[in-house]
């Protein structure tokens, strides 16, 4: 048996790592030969609710499950590990404004962003879940600076899976039909899924759907999923955000397949004229864990509009946070 | 790419179904190489909450799964299913009776016994989660007579994986060093967790741990260690009690392995003395989907006692609703 590989999980007591934490210790991270130990982290007042969680855990009887640990203390939770799943944040309270938002969360990865650098593995890979995700990932990269930016992703390949998910249904195949889709920008309403490169078993997808169909219902639609989900379930998206979380650092860490790519926000290096310095959705490929902006794709107008329009919101949630970083 | 095979799930809307379809739709029921159909039973007043679910579902990209189909009606959610996940069961509510409660599930189970027997595949595999669980499987078969009795099992592994994982706990060994433990009969606070024939790393594990342990803490710890999970968690386990619903269903499906056991709860023939026609837990093994209870094991006069109280429960839960069988 492989040596346990050390993960962290914050918000750890919460539904999108309830959903998580179970198919971790069941293999589906790693594979079925690879044991796990797991970093719990939770604010004080959830830790009965996670001793909960951990009491499931236990019930398993999971081969996989090595140790669980638990704590309120960063500097525990993020102690020599290998991966990190940023999963918690403050959701916005009644009467909460955005920048209010901002500035809690901004506090809370700051504080753990000083943690992973002190204590976690050089290497650790840090996928920032929490909303609103792509800053939260820029504030926590900001204060570790032993560590690299390309340590640090936040995750858009719900959108991705989203997106994958609307094309094939559109056009009657299957989600393995489907390659090459871009989610540009934040993880939020501005987003811009573009298909323009997508294939659909091997042809360009925008010979096989309707151009307005794109612009008029799948980008909105992809924008506005998390508020259908909610709409129709009664609670967010949880479940398809704990399958996502699990495919981005899968991938991350074992590679991308040849001939696609998957989105994922990571620091920008000035790609595609998208300001440096933001963490911004792009397609990407990984190769030995290391991620590589797809790079020399055409952008048309049409685009290049909608990726301004989100790094924009981008540049404003920085600005608003910027004493902080 | 096999093809897929049909897999019931009733309750698909609560909690454990939630915990659960995500990771059949992952594969970890029956392999990384086997599609699947879901077949999703809910209440009509549920069917908004399991439409957001489906969006989740959808939202995953799974590459495993081939198509869900949602509906209210049994005879549409088992038609030709391979597989059934009886999950969904009245809760008790505020001054409900058992008795009420036995009568209510026992409604909701004839009718869903009846739909198996009129539409399943003849070689269903019926696993029953929803409480009082030995009793809803009874009724269920019952009303299929065109379906063998042994098409129905009741889940009793997540006790048999609690107590695994309390023994290795309580001896310092991992849940894979622990084989051959026992639950006996109904999935309540009456069932009886048994070590006498367990192994510890192939030793007698009466021999490892002391006997006041197992009688004073091991016992009631596992009777009542669903209260315990909801007192600390504030909602009862679905995340265990989904592992252990996949863990029954694959055993039954590809087998146990050789020289252990496992618990699932079927119907009687007799063995050990137990009345014939409850349905009860027994350590089984299974071969080619074929369950055997084991056969031949000594039974101690405390193990005799304690298997006679819970049989004895069941005994009463079957009279409570014979006239409904």
């Amino acid at each position: 048996m492989k040596n346990p590989v050390d993960i962290a999980v914050t918000g750890a007591a919460g539904q999108i790592s309830y959903a998580l934490l179970f198919r971790l210790a069941a293999g589906e991270f790693l594979g079925e030969d690879q044991p796990i130990n797991l970093y719990l982290l939770e604010i004080p007042s959830a830790m009965s609710a996670l001793n909960g969680v951990v009491m499931e855990l236990n019930d398993c009887a999971y081969p996989l499950l090595n140790r669980v640990i638990t704590t309120d203390d960063p500097n525990v939770a993020f102690h020599n590990v290998d991966y990190a799943f940023l999963v918690g944040a403050r959701p916005r309270g009644a009467g909460m404004e955005r920048k209010d938002l901002l500035e809690c969360n901004a506090e809370i990865f700051s504080v753990q962003g000083k943690a992973l650098n002190e204590v976690a593995n050089k290497n650790v890979k840090v996928l920032v879940t929490g909303n609103p995700a792509n800053t939260n990932a820029l504030i926590a990269l900001n204060n570790a600076p032993n560590l690299k930016s390309k340590n640090f992703t936040a995750m858009t390949m719900l959108d991705h899976n989203r997106t994958i998910n609307q094309l094939a249904e559109k056009s009657g195949v299957k989600a393995t039909d489907i390659k090459n889709v871009i989610i540009w920008g934040n993880h939020s309403n501005t987003q811009y899924p573009d298909i323009h490169h997508a294939k659909i078993k091997g042809q360009n997808a925008l010979d096989l759907v309707d151009n307005d169909w794109f612009i008029d219902e799948l980008i909105p639609a992809i924008q506005q999923r998390g508020a259908t989900v909610i709409k129709a379930r009664g609670q967010s998206s949880a479940a398809s955000a704990a399958t996502a979380a699990i495919k981005q650092m899968r991938l991350w860490a074992l590679g991308t397949p040849d001939g696609d790519w998957v989105s994922m926000a990571l620091l920008s290096d000035g790609s595609y004229g998208i300001e440096k310095g933001l963490i911004y959705s792009f397609p990407v490929t990984v190769s030995q864990g290391e991620i590589s902006i797809v790079q020399g794709l055409d952008i048309n107008a049409l685009s290049l509009e909608k990726m301004k329009i989100t790094e924009k919101e981008l540049h404003e949630e920085k600005e608003a946070i910027k004493h902080l970083l």
